[in-house]
Order: C-alpha cells, then sequence, then structure tokens
C-alpha cells in the first residue's frame, strides 16, 4: 500500500485553469497511489486580498478574526479542487483543518501544530477518496480557527505526511526543486537532485524560499521524504530532501545570500558580563531580528560589537539602543545599509577543512572585502558590501559548483 | 435586559465601505441593547462569484463541497465586521455556524435547521460583546457545512432570535420596509407600518422578495417580532412583521404580481379520478412548480385543466405532459406566454366579503378580461393578459390603498 501526501502552492492554483491541470495531474498520478492526502493552499493572491480587506478597518485586527478571515483563503481552494477532481471523475472529498482534527495552540495567525487526528482522514481515504485538505489551518482548545503563519501549508503537508506515515510527502511547486543558487543572479545555477533536512533549513532560511523552514524542521523530527518538484513541469525529477541528502558527493550544496542586511556597530563598549546579553534582549523585546553578530577581542576593558539587522529595521534597531549607550559607556553608534551576505552551505564541509579558505580565497580574487565572517556546521556566511553582492554569488557557484 | 438579533443582507455588507457604515450603526444601536447578535450575509456578488466558479469544473458540483465553497463568503464578511466594530472600540466577536451550533438535517445547499445551542452565544455576550454570526451556514450530523438556501441569513437570524427570545429580530436591507405594491409600477406605493406574518408570507411568494418566506415561517411558528428596516436610513420606522398585523385597520394590505407565468390548458381531459394527480405527480417528478390551478365543470365526461407555471418553464412542462396524452385522453395542448398574475392579499379579507367583487370590478372597469381565478383566505389573484399588468395593478392600488 503506497501513501503519499502532495501539496500544491497558491501558484499553482493560482486560477481555475491552473486547478484544473492541478486535478488532471492528481488524477494520472493517483493510478500508482493507493492512499492520496493533497493540501492546497489559498489561490495566489487571495490571502493578501483578505489581509487588505482586514487592514481598511485597522492596522491592527484581533488576531482571532485575522484567523477566520484568512482561512477562507484555503477553503475555497480545497472545495473547487475537489469539485474539479470530481468533474475528472476522480473521487475527491475536502476536509478543513477542524475536520482533520489538526489541533494547535491558540497563538492566532502563527500557531503551532499539538496534533492530527488521522482516523477521518483514513475513513475517507478508504472510500477510495483522494482527500484535499485545506492547508494553513488548524482548530485551538476553544474551537477557534488559527492559521500557521505564511507558507504554512508547507508545514501542514508535512505534519499529515508524517502522522500517516506516508512514504513521502511531495511539494508542487512554480519551480523544478531547488537551486544550486538564485537563477536571476548565477546564470548557470541547477537543480540538486538531493539535499539534506540541515542544508534545506540553511538554503530556507537564508532566501531560497521554496520550502517554509518549519515544514523541513518537522520533516526532519519526523524523517518524513519530502520532494519539491514543479507543477507545470511534473515529469522532472525534482529535489529530494531528506536524512542524508548527498553528503558523500558534494561538499557545498547551494549558495546564496541576501542583500536586505543592516550593519550596526557599537564601538567602545564595556566587556564585561551581560552587557551583549543587555543589548540583544532589548533589540529581541522590539521584535527585531538579528542575524550576524560578531565581537572583536577586547582591548583595555572595551570591545566593539557588530550585528546584522533586516535594512528596513535598522532606525528601529538604532532608537532602541541609543538610550542604553550612556549606561553600557558606547562610544558610538554606526550603521551601514549597504552591505550584503553571501553563504555557502553544504554538509559535507563538516568533513572538508579547505571551504571557508577557499571561499575566502574566491571573494579576496574578485576583489571584495570581508567585513564579517560566521559560520555553522555546515554554513559559511561572509558580509560584504552590498554593490560586489551578485559577482560574489556567481564566483562561488562557479567555484564550488561549476564542476558539476 | 434588553436582547436583539440584526441581520445586514449582502447589498448593506456589500463593500468594505458599507461595511464600516453598518458597524457604526450597530455601535450607535448597542447602547440601547443589552445583548446585541447581528447576523450577515456575504458580500453582494460573492455568492454568486463563488457560484460560478464551481460550475467552471461542471455544472453539477457535489453540493457537500458547494456548501464549502458558498460558506466561505459569510465567514469572509462576519470576520471583517467584527474587526469594524473592534476598530470602532466596539467589541466584538465573530462566530460560525459551528461555533453557534446551528445544526441541520444533511440536505446540502437547502438545508433546514433542526436546533441552535446558545449557551456558547451567551457566554460570548455575557462578556459585553457584539456577537457577529457567519448567516446562512450550518454543520450536520457528519459535521461537514451545510448552507440553508438563498436567503438563508434571514432564517438563520430568526432562528437565533427564536432560540436566544429575544425581543425582536431587525432585518436590515436595502430598502426602507414592505411596500404595499412595487414602487417602480406603482408610483404612490407606500411603505406598510405593520403586516402580519401571513400577509407577509403571501407578499414574499408573490414577488415582494424583502424576506425569504421560510424565514416568515419560522417567525410566525416561535411568535419573533420581525422588523423590517433600511441600513442607510436607519431612522425610518421600517415595517413590524408580526402575528396580528394591521387587520383592525385595513382590509387589503399589499397588491402584488407576477409576470413571468405561462398558462397551459388540457382539453378534453377525461373526468374521473386520478388524473389530476397524475398529471401533477408528473409535473412535481420534474421539478416543475405549478401555482394556479383551474378545472372547470365536467361535460359529458371531459372537462378543461389550466394551469400556469413559470414562464421559462413551458416548453419543458409540455414535454413532461405529452406522453400522457392518449393515456389520458387529452384532445389537445394549449400554451400561452402572454399572461400575468395579479393578487390583493390582507388578513382583512377574512371578514370582508366585498374584496373579490371589488377587484373584478376595478379590472372589468379597466377593460381587463379575467382568465382564471384562484383565492386563499387572504389573497385574491386573477391570471390576466400580460400588457394590462401594470394598469391592473395601478388601477388595484388605487382602489383598495388609495385612501390611506
Amino acid at each position: 500500500m503506497r501513501t503519499e501526501v502532495f501539496k500544491f502552492g497558491g501558484s499553482s492554483v493560482g486560477s481555475l485553469e491552473k486547478i484544473r491541470h492541478v486535478a488532471e495531474l492528481i488524477k494520472e498520478q493517483k493510478n500508482n497511489i493507493d492512499n492520496l492526502v493533497v493540501v492546497v493552499s489559498a489561490m495566489q493572491g487571495k490571502t493578501d486580498e483578505l489581509l487588505d480587506m482586514a487592514k481598511f478597518f485597522t492596522e491592527t485586527p484581533q488576531e482571532r478574526e485575522l484567523d477566520l478571515l484568512l482561512s477562507s483563503g484555503e477553503r475555497i481552494s480545497s472545495s473547487l479542487l475537489a469539485i474539479a477532481l470530481d468533474s475528472l471523475e476522480c473521487r475527491a472529498i475536502s476536509m478543513t483543518g477542524r475536520q482533520i482534527g489538526m489541533k494547535t495552540d491558540n497563538t492566532h495567525t502563527r500557531a503551532r501544530i499539538k496534533s492530527i487526528r488521522t482516523d477521518k482522514i483514513w475513513q475517507n481515504l478508504k472510500k477510495g477518496n483522494v482527500v484535499v485538505v485545506a492547508g494553513f489551518q488548524g482548530i485551538d482548545e476553544y474551537g477557534d480557527v488559527t492559521t500557521l503563519g505564511r507558507g504554512g501549508s508547507d508545514t501542514s503537508a508535512v505534519a499529515i505526511a508524517a502522522a500517516l506515515e506516508a512514504d513521502r510527502c511531495v511539494i508542487y511547486t512554480d519551480v523544478a526543486g531547488v537551486y544550486t543558487a538564485d537563477p536571476r543572479i548565477v546564470k548557470n545555477a541547477s537543480i540538486l537532485s538531493e539535499i539534506s533536512y540541515d542544508e534545506m533549513m540553511e538554503l530556507a532560511s537564508l532566501g531560497a524560499k521554496v520550502l517554509q523552514i518549519r515544514s523541513v524542521e518537522m520533516a526532519k523530527r519526523f524523517n518524513v521524504d519530502v520532494v519539491v518538484k514543479s507543477t507545470f513541469e511534473p515529469n522532472l525529477p525534482g529535489t529530494v530532501v531528506s536524512k542524508e541528502g548527498d553528503m558523500e558527493n558534494k561538499v557545498v550544496s547551494g549558495v546564496t545570500g541576501d542583500k536586505n542586511q543592516a550593519r550596526i556597530t557599537l564601538l567602545g563598549v564595556a566587556d564585561k558580563p551581560g552587557v551583549a546579553a543587555s543589548i540583544f534582549k532589548k533589540l529581541a523585546d522590539g521584535k527585531i531580528v538579528v542575524d550576524m553578530i560578531v565581537q572583536n577581542i577586547s582591548d583595555k576593558g572595551l570591545t566593539d560589537i557588530s550585528f546584522t539587522v533586516p535594512a528596513d529595521e535598522i532606525e528601529r534597531a538604532k532608537q532602541i539602543i541609543s538610550p542604553l549607550a550612556e549606561e553600557l559607556n558606547i562610544s558610538e553608534i554606526k550603521a551601514d545599509k549597504d552591505v550584503a551576505k553571501v553563504s555557502v552551505v553544504g554538509v559535507g564541509m563538516r568533513n572538508h577543512y579547505g571551504v571557508a579558505s577557499d571561499m575566502f580565497n574566491v571573494l579576496a580574487g574578485e576583489g571584495i572585502n570581508i567585513i564579517a565572517i560566521t559560520t555553522s556546521e555546515i554554513k559559511i556566511s561572509c558580509l560584504i558590501e552590498e554593490r560586489y553582492f551578485e559577482l560574489a554569488l556567481r564566483a562561488l557557484h562557479n567555484k564550488f559548483m561549476g564542476e558539476k
């Protein structure tokens, strides 16, 4: 018995014609799959349209009401897809988040999944139905509708695949898989046939944007094989995201980056316990996401701390820190928007020591100065001047992925 | 403690601006009402838009899926209205059909209400919230979404008012109440201040179209006082629909009619038991609504039967009857599309014998021939040539309502 979960994103069901295409794809695939659950997002643009309607009244709509509003988008696309499948004589039934027993906590607009009741899904599968599930939504302990945040349908799909112990979860999207780099910048970027969960998380958070990062975390935790494929070219193999990835063959899986970075440097900070904590606590309280943090070695009890924030948060970040300047003996706060981050990602680098030096060499060879460096087990990131961003990505891709 | 239920139709919440207007109206009214429940329809045009999307795939979408699809419209308008109220600092919470425990049978797309759980509504009311309920929808015993048919939000509102034992149910709509005749035809038609349930049912089924007839039946059964008012001129008194109406003061409450009628006459039908039954059974099986039925007295064991059907069903009605012609000895089937029905309605006529003859006199005075007559306790209808329709309505209105 083969059980699979498919997920179709907003661009895949962005029009009635596309929904019919998706229905045809499902009908054909159903021949090889005994039990098929299909999770759908809202039609492209629908969630934003609903959000804009709420924002007509207030910038801060009640989150409980917002969730009821936004969840309509997936109810519409799931019922339409079930109707489209039935019109092709492929038996189908829609189920809402509530009907599959998708219980979440009550953190409206970004709820976390607690459990799924599989008995009702199995009941409908055993009657021979393709079960079409409205993604992105669940219910909390009060029976109120919750949503899982942007890209939440990916997480719905992986969670259902885990609960059903499905053979795999196929994420159908508008790209043919996970690229080695952004193909708009790096012309010879190619599709990876395999990638590990860890690599995927590093790539996703850095801007690859193929899968919601929470869904990858969940896939890793429950060891769900995920395949990313194109809805419009379903015969291409796509990228398999799994435990092992392709670590034996490639040191680096992908090259990525983020131009939306700004650097703040605090000069002359007192180098004593708790200082860094108090700074970053304030920023966290202000809901500012801090990315790279670099602290230089101390000189005469004073140190410099640099960190990056999203470029459009830089003024707010400065405002939050300014009141601390006297207390923490900060002599100067410098800000720079014209920076960008470039990264190489790969589980293979755990066992290969040359990657960092290769990366620095490539950048030096292009005359690019490195402002800051951070590393994790499977990722090396360098902060550079923004104007060199595309050049750096191409050079790094050529070095690490060029031999493919 | 004063408890009221308001209902706003699709034209009242047809845009974001109109939803804000409705929120302002509610906020003002809330000052005089301890417990206020507001039932909303989908935004104008939304239900048709969703239906058209389903029809893209098939003319006969599964009704279970259609109900999930269509119910989205009211979820959107109810959450938006709750957000709009909150933005005016009027505390509000939305509830879906499921959340108010609106249990129905499982006749999808035209479900009938079985029960409502009031405890959850009271919980939210007692916290000081305006409770905004998504109209038109409930759930069946399987937990699937059902809808109540076109105009179902009226029925939702009256059912909730009955369950809460509310002081009254105010139907806010785009007209200022129930007219004595169609004001597009009869220029001096006026708004009735009071009308009885029975009169309202006769008027509604004849084309007054202010309230879904099921909602009036339900209001009658549970003795709910209903007020029809204008959303855009809320200071006008509107029309009170209640048990007594205004029977002491007026013989006739309104003049109405239907141009969308066609007459079929069966000549030379054998006059024996079961013949009429077999004809109308066939038409009912074909889901054709038959309105006026007239059977002439028998002559030599043969009779003529005339009846009216909606004009656009006349060909289908003829096709259904033709196979019976030989079996029932029908000598000829005649059809006529150029007919119209005019009616006078009023509970007062129960005790006034002159209404029928007054009506026939008025029509005769205008040179209008009466083709057929049907009467009920509170209504007299005449079938006439269609070209005299407007003339007849004006003359009847002038006779019966003119003295006002």
